[in-house]
């Protein structure tokens, strides 16, 4: 029965307002709630597995409390702000946050994994302290920290990361912007002479930065060095006003983000001192000798920062949809199973399994892939701080593919969940559409996913090659050398399709397969008299599913991996077990032409892992409502009238609809202005 | 070259403001046009065959035309403006529309095909022409019409359609509203008695209409016959406010659809004459009886013109963002194809065209099944009129199949043109934004697209029962009385892949038996003792996937049978040929383990498919910037600077971002509240 007692972790009493929220618990989740294995103390160790320790989850609540006992913090009205007052807000917001960030001592990791997992809303300066703060830490020489360091860190200069032209993303040669040294004065001269080279899509450069990171083509004595950084004041640190020779503004409202004011840069013959090059790894002395040091990859060693902590936010923001949309169907009833039977929960159908519970299955992996490629990350940076560099090419492919791979899946499972959701799901109200707006912009930012996943497929082409010459490989892909073909699958059983070991072994012969394949395909053509960039080009679909490939192979084995190296409680062990052969079983089923094609499956065996599918959907239904409460997601941070704890979906519906500016009246202003006349059968005046 | 003169149908002189956007054609988009077989007079040509006539074509241009020449339509500001300005301009347009229609006497079927196409935009009182007057005339008696049509005709009274409630959606035996029948007064007691009952969606409920056809469930002496439609007022004629009883509203936001005031609707104990049902198929005597004619399915057959309508809306919105994606990507550049040669359209790269023409031949696919789905329901309408109701069934199995099928194929497609635009297809100026979040709604309304598919299913299965008794099925079905176990694909050359009838014939076994596999599911499950409910939702997902096979198989045989009936220039049928032919072996090689599954393709077969794709590809990319002109939408309604016809993207992109309200001025408003203090050393206050 609906209980009156209310979790401390949900909603907030302000929301529990005009006496429509009622405040006990609706029976239905309630009911969930108790006849699931997993049950409050085990959502608690699995809330600290997932946050990767108990410490940590503490931690995380702890901010999380004090964050939003500050009302400038409350989401309440976020579906009824306009793009105006996001921006305003979002500007405040950033600045109360300098302040909560000392109080607390927050860590630049924790930015990402306690604030903007908590708020996922609308800060101006997340650049500023993601990319332009490490930019300078990373690619400043000491002399550049000591003067611009403690600057940028309290935020008495507010800078942005320009690296995006109109005419230029992905494809950093082709930037336009040029820094012509002239020895003369010890300056560079830095210009965008065409439209296409303006500056365009910087965080906050269009009416905040007051400098930015500015990337541009190094000139010496007319020839060029290619790509480097230079630091450019915009803006006067007394009045704001533009400075002379540049030119910035907004780029206008985006899906998303109204918090930041994305902008536009024009650079006419700005000059700067010799000095504010980031000088660290590339050099120009003063009578115009360039040198470099290390692995020009470096300059490129924030933007990893970032696709790391874009593949962690990815997981979160699936997660957070998945609340809701399990909750909702935990709740949301649509007639009886059989005809004079007892309406059913529609968690109950099939088809809304399917469109939730393999979402579920790779939050999970995506969680343990974000946590495993922080640890590769974290021996990577220690390796480059010893000058090391040998592990970066590996490190870059895991952060490319698994940008691509975790954006471009949350996005999909993200209007998945708005359809499972039926028509309540398209109400700005239920919070996934403002969900899939954020998040499907990571599918082109910092890196778009066709080029990402191009990137993995020529590492993976430059790896099996490297393998046929005998050179050891990196761990991801020491298994390019290890042939497969010929091979069948061994699972005669269901209990052998079952089996993560077995399902590991399909992914990796697949994978291999497909990179093989492709590779000889680009070979072939190229045999046949295409260039390498035709044969390259020609090829590029099958390169990056063979890419795909083997970021799902790396998925299932490190979901699977990271499961063993727990110790937790049986029931957990065995959800999780459940939950990694569920998300391989899905994932093959899916696309199981791939593993029919060359015989490595049989009929047999893909109508068992079919089989095998509905099996463990079925299976995992009963934990599905668990599963999500232990993302631990206050319903602060859910801000969906569909996903609160409490499951009184309908009535939140209703209250935030009774909130509704148009609703402040009863007879709205279009009725004097245009309807009177016509309804009263005068001529209206428009 | 790049050329001066302006196509009449392109830019709107307004647009070419400030001196930015050049009175030229883009050099690179200019070089598509010539370099293609489809040139100016046979795009025309392709045209009136999209349009289904030269006549339409003209009407519908002149149309346009007179539209546009009112500024009230320009969407100039569309992405400019707030979800209020919005309404308000929705409410504006609507009415104007009246006038504008009487002057240019537009029928019903124009509304969609002519205005809705030039305007995909915001109109309050769609749902009042569209199912409100529709449902007056198709199911009111003949006192009824007389009472009514002509009010609501001339908006007199203005009205919507209420049946979805806050907790029951497309299971319309779980209504929860009630009508009463008091023979004493000859009233129904119309109440919405829970939450969950209240009405919840309806276009122009919350702040404009003054009527609603309601559904209710009809009670009579304690017998409750099921869902009914009554007429209820809802506000005074004289002054707008709301009749006792009533309570109404609007939802709240939505992810789209600013312009209308989705609405809630609560009644309490509100009494309507007796003669307010609607009785043209059901009548409530006096004194209580109840009698019904002809087939109850009729009552929702308003809702199978708006599915149909649907479908046609699908294929617009996804060759709307077609034109944006192919036209910006012949003028987007990132680089050359091999190092140091010149750089290429990325419409030349493979992974770009993946992204483009498969949609591309989907719109080609969509526009043909939309008028062949147009003339079906012409004859079924005709035969109703004559009380033949033996052609609902398949009609309506259509219009759900093709309405779930075409409206989550092009969402799929729109966002797929969102990552073809790269970042600047997450800006709200290139209109990728609008026309994803509007088509997305077509995914839940008029009947969630599972449940959808679901009904196909349930046509499906008994129709091969029915087969198996010797009974004659319906034309769409009547490939399920021929047996094709067992066989195998006849194709063994390239060109036989091409073949169409071989391709027709591929689909036809894979449809077939994936109907009588999950057929046989159902039965099996039911004879090891499930409930039939049961037994069905544990196959729903292979019931789903049954159906879409189904329809898939529908739409390559419509399109390659339209095709087949064309008279037209070699060029363009051969053109034409070759899209129906990319667009059946780009379906079968995105399934391709469905067709191997039981061995009726080889894997050198399914080998042969995936090349023939990737040849296909390179064949159609020429032309596809004229098959984008072709559609013939004006600059005015594509409304994207990234898809203009004259291709000066990047010019667009700027103009739009510098009339960004926060461009007005200089420095930002939040220097001074906020930021002022912080970077001049102070404290500051928020």
């Amino acid at each position: 029965m609906a209980q009156t007692q209310q979790d401390s972790r949900s909603t907030s009493t302000a929301d529990v307002s005009a006496g429509i929220i009622p405040d006990s618990i609706n029976p239905d989740i309630q009911k969930e709630r108790d006849n699931a294995m997993l049950n409050k103390e085990l959502i608690t160790q699995m809330t600290y597995i997932i946050d990767g320790g108990k410490e940590f989850t503490e931690r995380r609540r702890h901010i999380e409390s004090c964050l939003f006992q500050d009302p400038l913090f409350s989401e309440r009205d976020r579906y009824l702000r306009t793009s105006a007052e996001t921006f305003d807000l979002g500007v405040k917001r950033s600045l109360r946050m300098i302040d909560f960030k000392k109080t607390h001592s927050i860590t630049f990791s924790e930015i990402w994994d306690i604030i903007y997992r908590a708020l996922s809303n609308e800060q101006t300066f997340g650049i500023h302290d993601l990319m332009f703060v490490t930019f300078i830490e990373n690619q400043g020489t000491e002399e550049q920290k000591a003067r611009w360091l403690d600057e940028a860190r309290n935020m008495r200069m507010l800078g942005t990361y320009a690296q995006t032209e109109l005419g230029h993303g992905t494809y950093i040669p082709g930037l336009e912007t040029t820094a012509t040294y002239d020895p003369s004065s010890q300056e560079f001269i830095i210009n965008t002479p065409t439209l296409t080279s303006m500056k365009w899509w910087p965080g906050a450069l269009g009416k905040t930065s007051t400098h930015a990171v500015v990337l541009a083509q190094l000139i010496i004595g007319g020839k060029n060095y290619g790509p480097h950084a230079f630091m450019v004041q915009l803006r006067s640190l007394q009045d704001h006003c533009v400075l002379p020779g540049r030119s910035v503004g907004v780029i206008g409202d985006k899906w998303n983000y109204a918090g930041t004011d994305n902008g536009y840069l024009r650079l006419r013959n700005v000059r700067i001192p010799r000095a504010d090059m980031f000088m660290k790894y590339f050099q120009v002395s003063s009578d115009g000798v360039y040198t470099k040091q290390g692995n020009p990859k470096v300059l490129y060693s924030t933007m990893m920062v970032v696709r790391l902590k874009i593949v962690q936010e990815s997981w979160q923001s699936l997660a957070r949809a998945l609340v809701t949309g399990i909750r909702y169907s935990a709740i949301r009833k649509q007639g009886p199973m059989d005809r004079g039977g007892p309406e059913v929960s529609i968690l109950d159908y099939q088809t809304q399994q399917e469109k939730l519970l393999p979402g579920l299955a790779t939050a999970y992996a995506f969680n343990a892939v974000g946590k495993r490629l922080q640890q590769v990350f974290n021996k990577v940076q220690a390796d480059i701080s010893k000058e090391h560099f040998s592990s970066l090419p590996e490190l870059h492919a895991l952060c490319c593919g698994l940008k691509s791979f975790t954006t471009g899946t949350a996005v999909g499972f993200i209007e998945s969940v708005r359809l499972a959701c039926g028509g309540h799901g398209y109400l700005l109200s239920s919070g996934i559409p403002y969900t899939y707006s954020r998040t499907a912009g990571g599918c082109t930012y910092e890196g778009e996913n066709t080029v990402m996943m191009l990137q993995v497929a020529r590492y993976l082409l430059k790896s099996a090659y490297s393998a046929q010459n005998g050179i050891v490989l990196a761990e991801s892909v020491a298994y390019l050398a290890v042939d497969t073909s010929g091979e069948s699958w061994s699972a005669c059983t269901e209990s052998d399709v079952r089996d993560t070991s077995l399902l590991i072994k399909a992914f990796q012969h697949r994978a291999h397969r497909l990179v093989n394949h492709v590779g000889q395909r680009v070979a072939r053509l190229m045999g046949e008299g295409h260039s390498q960039g035709t044969a390259w080009n020609n090829s590029t679909i099958d390169l990056v599913h063979a890419a795909k490939a083997h970021v799902e192979f790396y998925t299932v084995v490190t979901f699977c991996d990271v499961i063993k190296t727990l110790s937790a409680d049986p029931t957990i062990l065995k959800i999780l077990q459940t939950l990694s052969c569920f998300y391989a079983v899905f994932l093959m089923d899916k696309n199981i032409g791939d593993f029919m094609q060359d015989g490595y499956v049989t009929s047999d065996q893909a109508e068992m892992v079919h089989s095998q599918y509905f099996a463990l959907l079925a299976h995992l239904r009963p934990e599905a409502v668990p599963l999500v409460d232990a993302f631990d997601f206050t319903d602060l941070t859910i801000h969906s009238v569909l996903g609160c704890y409490d499951g009184n979906a309908y009535e939140r519906l209703y209250e935030h609809a009774l909130r509704d500016p148009k609703n402040k009246t009863e007879i709205h202003e279009t009725y004097s202005k245009y309807l009177k006349p016509l309804l009263t059968g005068q001529k209206s005046k428009l």
